[in-house]
């Protein structure tokens, strides 16, 4: 059982900040995603393209963002459940909530954020009728652990940025890189596309295009996929690892059914106080959340994770009360020991 | 008369993303401000300090803050009003508003943003009798236009950051710098005290410690101070400019009196909408105002003003409904003609 004072489910821009701002009321975090990585939508979705609107960045990209905000909330050690989507919610005797994942990961707080954004990344798969056989055996629709493929045959599917890139950074890992798109024209970043030409010249990334995958095949684990290519005979092609990687969409999921209000897919909150829902102890931030005038803008979120803290900590600690003072004024300590702090102003004599 | 969509009272950081926003609405932004220089409490009272808790910036000076603001807004040209305080409003029949400042400066707008911040900064004055006479003929409370000094004999007093670093700035500037400062100790970033030091040594700084001004005197114009030096006889050092920089403090001021509703020495706002106050059309965002669980935070601002302007815009064009775009996906196209966009997906053949 993972403990924690807050537990965050989503590690979008809004969940990531909210470690900071509960660090500062020296309350600990955990956040669980269905990603892989933290980032939410910035580095799911757009992580190579600026966003204008950041206050103070007069441009900065969505994958940048997210480091900034890593390397801002490092001081406050959260903790991770990443690759995993929180599934159930039950409120124990004590007050405590348990929150647990998919993959039967179980989560205890006595406060729960819930940031989700549009929802939990959920991967479009492609129909192959007996693929969820073989998932987690060698069938992978996002990468968790590059070092999973270290001298492996892989095979990957899809004309996006996410196939290119993966199949780019797989070279280098795998034993052989196979990358399967039904068109010969892909979609993405120039440069990502330029290097994935490069590679198939130099002999590095093998292209079938045209190209579909039409069935896996194996024992217990993958042991090839079968292809479909333009103006040839079907054939079964010998892998390790088959990555259809054809965009993950986000649904609200398993929350929708936590007794919360929802209104046009999205959790209701108090925002005229703390964005709490209607049950009391979790709170919605975020893109996830809805009120009147609600905007789905990261800067949002920030703000919204900031007073819900301050609510939050009012929950955990009814009887202290918290006196804010300026992290210029204060500093930050982090949970790891370290402290940020303005130079101090000297009183010096001039003679 | 200047006008404006959105006249914008205080040019502090909230003030400032203020006309980010509106500039997404195609809304023009005007702004007054009493201090000489946009930034508020973070360019007049800390600007060499580091902030640790703006989103996405483990750290940033309190000045580079501003300036990233200023970089963010210079697409939508705002105006600026600056050195000059909002006195008083005035609704006229047609809905909209005039603004007129102490120096007489009238500005109209339909909608009047309140980012005021603690207050207007005002400048402590030293007690020398007659200085009222000598203000604006020789005696400044704040530097405005450096250039005024140029080749000019100039007198500065305080012992602090502004007194220090603007001796230091001036010595470029003027034929002669005097600095006076009532101990011998001066309080202040080490680097400055060090370097006014230097200048001491080097001639070029004219110190008088421990030693108080307390006269002015001249004709229409200040023709010197008189100076009272510990254990010697007073004396009359002849100047062009006296500049006693004390510090500024911010006070509310006139828009006590406006007929908002105030609490806490703040304004009332609709925090669970638009952060409108009791007056349609006027809103009051940032530091200035105050709602359940209100926290004066530079990031909570930035959250106020960007669902203000939505507010707003609702305002000025009853019949037009607004689509949000995401900056990443629309573009930015400022009024001065630039666009700023992310780079598009290419479609391309791999062969
Ligand atoms: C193309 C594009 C461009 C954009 N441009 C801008 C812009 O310019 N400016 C701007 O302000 N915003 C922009 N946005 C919107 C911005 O990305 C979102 O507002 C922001 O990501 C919301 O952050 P969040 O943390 O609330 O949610 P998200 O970023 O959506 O993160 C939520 C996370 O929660 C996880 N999750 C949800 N439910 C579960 C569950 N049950 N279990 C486990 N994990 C779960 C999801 O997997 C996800 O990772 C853009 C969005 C897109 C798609
Ligand atoms: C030492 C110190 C450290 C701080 N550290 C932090 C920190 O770490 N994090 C954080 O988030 N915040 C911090 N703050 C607070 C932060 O600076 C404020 O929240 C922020 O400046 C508020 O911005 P604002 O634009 O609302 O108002 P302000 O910055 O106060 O600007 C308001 C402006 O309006 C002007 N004004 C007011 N009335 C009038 C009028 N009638 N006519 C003309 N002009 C007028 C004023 O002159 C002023 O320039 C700190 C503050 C101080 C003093």
């Amino acid at each position: 059982m993972i403990k924690t004072d807050i537990l965050i489910i989503g590690a979008g821009p809004t969940g990531l900040f909210t470690v900071f701002e509960a660090g500062l009321l020296k309350l600990k975090c955990h956040l669980i995603d269905a990603l892989p990585q933290p980032g939410g939508q910035c580095s799911e979705i757009y992580p190579k393209k600026p966003i204008f609107d950041i206050p103070a960045y007069p441009e900065i990209l969505a994958g940048d963002l997210t480091d900034k905000l890593m390397e801002q909330i490092k001081q406050f050690e959260p903790g991770f459940t990443l690759g995993e989507r929180a599934d159930t919610i039950e409120k124990q005797e004590d007050g405590n909530f348990i929150v647990t994942t998919n993959k039967g990961t179980k989560h205890q707080a006595p406060v729960v954020a819930i940031a989700g954004g549009l929802g939990s990344f959920e991967p479009r798969k492609p129909p192959i009728p007996n693929i969820a056989n073989f998932e987690d055996k060698g069938v992978e629709y996002m990468i968790r652990e590059p070092e999973l493929y270290r001298n492996k045959d892989v095979v990957i599917a899809g004309g996006g940025d996410s196939a290119l890139d993966w199949s780019i950074f797989l070279t280098d890992v795998a034993k052989s890189v196979t990358l399967i798109h039904r068109r010969n024209e892909f979609r993405g970043h120039l440069d990502s596309v330029d290097q994935v030409q490069k590679l198939k010249n130099e002999g590095k990334i093998n292209l079938i295009t045209p190209a579909e995958v039409k069935g896996v095949v194996g024992e217990n684990h993958i042991e090839g996929v079968v292809v479909a290519q333009k103006d040839k005979e079907e054939f079964t092609l010998a892998c390790d690892h088959f990555i259809p990687l054809f965009g993950l969409s986000p649904k609200l999921g398993p929350i929708a059914d936590w007794g919360l209000e929802i209104e046009k897919n999205a959790i209701k909150v108090n925002n005229a106080l703390d964005y709490q829902t209607n049950i009391p102890g979790i709170y919605a931030i975020g893109d996830v959340n809805t009120y009147p005038g609600k905007l789905k803008l990261i800067l949002c979120g920030f703000h919204e994770a900031t007073l819900m803290c301050q609510s939050a900590f009012q929950r955990i600690f009814p009887d202290k009360k918290y006196v804010m003072k300026y992290t210029t004024v204060g500093g930050v300590t982090g949970f790891d020991g370290t402290k940020k702090e303005a130079p101090k102003a000297v009183v010096k004599k001039i003679e």
